[in-house]
């Protein structure tokens, strides 16, 4: 075996959350130096039954920190989704990285065999252990919301291009 | 050390690329029920200076083929990029999943320190060992491809949900 979860998640996380942060601050940029309501891009969406930019910063960051804890078996910390501006977002992915790297990589040792329990208690429980739990769902979701943050701010013309999304690797 | 190379590359791909090809079916019917030209959906752009659909499957499937031959240690399978349909599209995913899967997993034990050198030769080569390669290069832009794709289908009308982006896992 080759790679440890913990170098299969928290690093892949703050890659592209670094990259996040600076995009979303190219976006207030952006609007401002064209007195573009900053709203107009923090609501908007592709259709109207898709979340809007806010909720899909929200849930990125909510991938980046319940995977980390469950994987490294702590509580999934609480951050209340009240985000309204640019900078509320970009505290968001600040104390979402801050959390991330706070846990020893050593804690995630074990955690492809550990059994993840999603929505406990709930018609909707789900059952994985820690390794199908990262790849084949906690990825492939984060990528899903980081992914489409980008292209709602590409779609609404803020001027960034795939090296921004890819951040520094 | 608790992933395999292969666990975190091939298994990811085929996730993401059968529930891809469903999606590309649904929004072929989605056309064909609503009298919609298919090219308005394959030409489809979030913006002027993106790729359009077609070419966002192509660079998919580019990604989930050249990752798996460079780990592997193979040469990467050149394809034509002439697709015009949903049923080339889907063509091309069924290729790129039987090269993929014919690929022996142990073949891929020991490339997370092997050199792997894109564009060689030319002013933009890069050198990553394989696990840079495949978890802050190859992953993250395989994943920007297939959520776009998703986005355009979405941003058009076609009616899926995360679901249908996620696959069986």
């Amino acid at each position: 075996m080759s790679l440890s979860m913990y170098e299969a998640s928290v690093p892949v996380f703050k890659q592209l959350l670094v990259a996040l942060d600076a995009n979303l601050a190219k976006a207030e940029e952006h609007a401002a130096a064209r007195k573009i309501e900053p709203d107009a891009l923090l609501h908007a969406r592709l259709f109207p039954d898709m979340f809007a930019l806010i909720r899909q910063v929200q849930v990125a960051c909510d991938f980046a920190k319940s995977v980390p804890a469950r994987l490294a078996g702590v509580d999934v910390p609480t951050f209340d989704d009240n985000e309204a501006s640019f900078g509320d977002l970009r505290a968001r992915i600040a104390k979402t990285l801050a959390f991330a790297e706070s846990l020893d990589a050593a804690r995630f040792d074990g955690s492809e065999q550990r059994e993840i329990v999603l929505r406990p208690g709930t018609p909707k429980e789900k059952r994985l252990d820690g390794k199908a739990y990262l790849l084949a769902y906690a990825l492939p979701q984060f990528f899903f919301h980081v992914t489409t943050v980008y292209a709602l701010l590409r779609h609404n013309g803020v001027e960034i291009g795939k090296k921004d999304f890819m951040g520094a690797y």
